[in-house]
């Protein structure tokens, strides 16, 4: 690729070095940003490295944020009495996006897996069970509706027990809008499972 | 968006100003970069910087380079008496990773489109010109096959005729490993009048 000489090429290849990222998309994307303003390129730019250098895990729930305390748990006007344990920040923000829950989260950053050798151990299980130290009412285990999920979930509700804290797991069954002819059938049974009385 | 902390979420936001990354993507970009090693987002952003600062166009071909004359223009194995016009500098990466072509290119940044107000004066027009009073056998033009691209090789093509060097165009047809039935009328009719005899 030296038709375009180094500087170029370098830009290219470590664009392509990004997640989802081809090598089409990481040309179209230096062309674009070769054709921008010098200023934006360096804002960009400078944006990266203070993200990378200044985002942490909040001391609280695990989430990602720039402060030592993310703003959900700094708040006052969240319930600190749930919490919502979830795999990582991205599946909090999917919740957030919800608008609808006033509690807080846990961040586990990932989830029991022995086929890749994740324990109990590797996740943030045990930063969860020393939060259970203090007043709570409610554990929301929404882990991913796969098998590690399923097994972690399995794993903290046997913790939780003996607490007597309340511990519940987010509903399975078909996704609203969700055509009943493509939906796989395991989701199908937990569905037909998990129904409630009308 | 403000769960994620400003920091966060600014770089999300800026990500997702580049083509072809939606939010989603943005997101999974993001956090892959806050999971990268510092140094090596820091040298993801300085390549982007200094690429900006240092790309221009080659003095001769006007292709992107960082160098006053592009790789290709500088180099003695290339027949310089061949010029292939193209219409940005990927369409000659395009070309170059064939690896047949031995000439050199000419790249205009654009063509002619009435529509969008682009003349003949907004591309590299005069530039070309003024190369074919050097020695030059032959201009081969591989715009796109596009209407602005076959208006922009009718034009050269006039233009150049008074001074009697060739003028040809890249061949317009069914694409190798194309089966029929998928590709469109307008390349079949094209591919049944470009035929050749065997």
């Amino acid at each position: 690729m030296d038709y375009y000489g180094s500087e170029l090429s370098r830009l290219i290849d470590e664009l392509s070095l990004l997640p989802g990222i081809g090598r089409k998309s990481a040309q179209r994307l230096a062309f674009h940003l070769i054709g921008l303003p010098e200023e934006k390129v360096e804002k960009l730019a400078s944006t990266m490295v203070s993200a990378r250098k200044n985002i942490r895990y909040c001391k609280e729930c695990f989430t990602l944020t720039d402060k030592d305390i993310c703003p959900i748990c700094a708040s006052k006007d969240r319930d600190h009495r749930t919490i919502m344990v979830v795999e990582d920040t991205r599946d909090l923000a999917a919740y957030e996006k919800t608008g609808k829950y006033n509690g807080v989260y846990h961040v586990l950053h990932g989830a029991i897996s022995p086929m890749l050798g994740i324990g109990p151990g590797d996740i943030r299980l045990k930063e969860l069970m020393r939060r259970l130290e203090k007043d709570v009412d409610e554990v929301i285990i929404a882990t991913n509706n796969s098998l590690e999920g399923e097994t972690t979930a399995m794993y903290i509700s046997k913790l939780i027990k003996p607490t007597g804290i309340k511990c519940s797991r987010i509903a399975s069954g078909v996704p609203v809008g969700g055509d009943l002819e493509y939906v796989d059938e395991v989701t199908l049974l937990r569905a037909l499972e998990g129904r409630v009385e009308l």
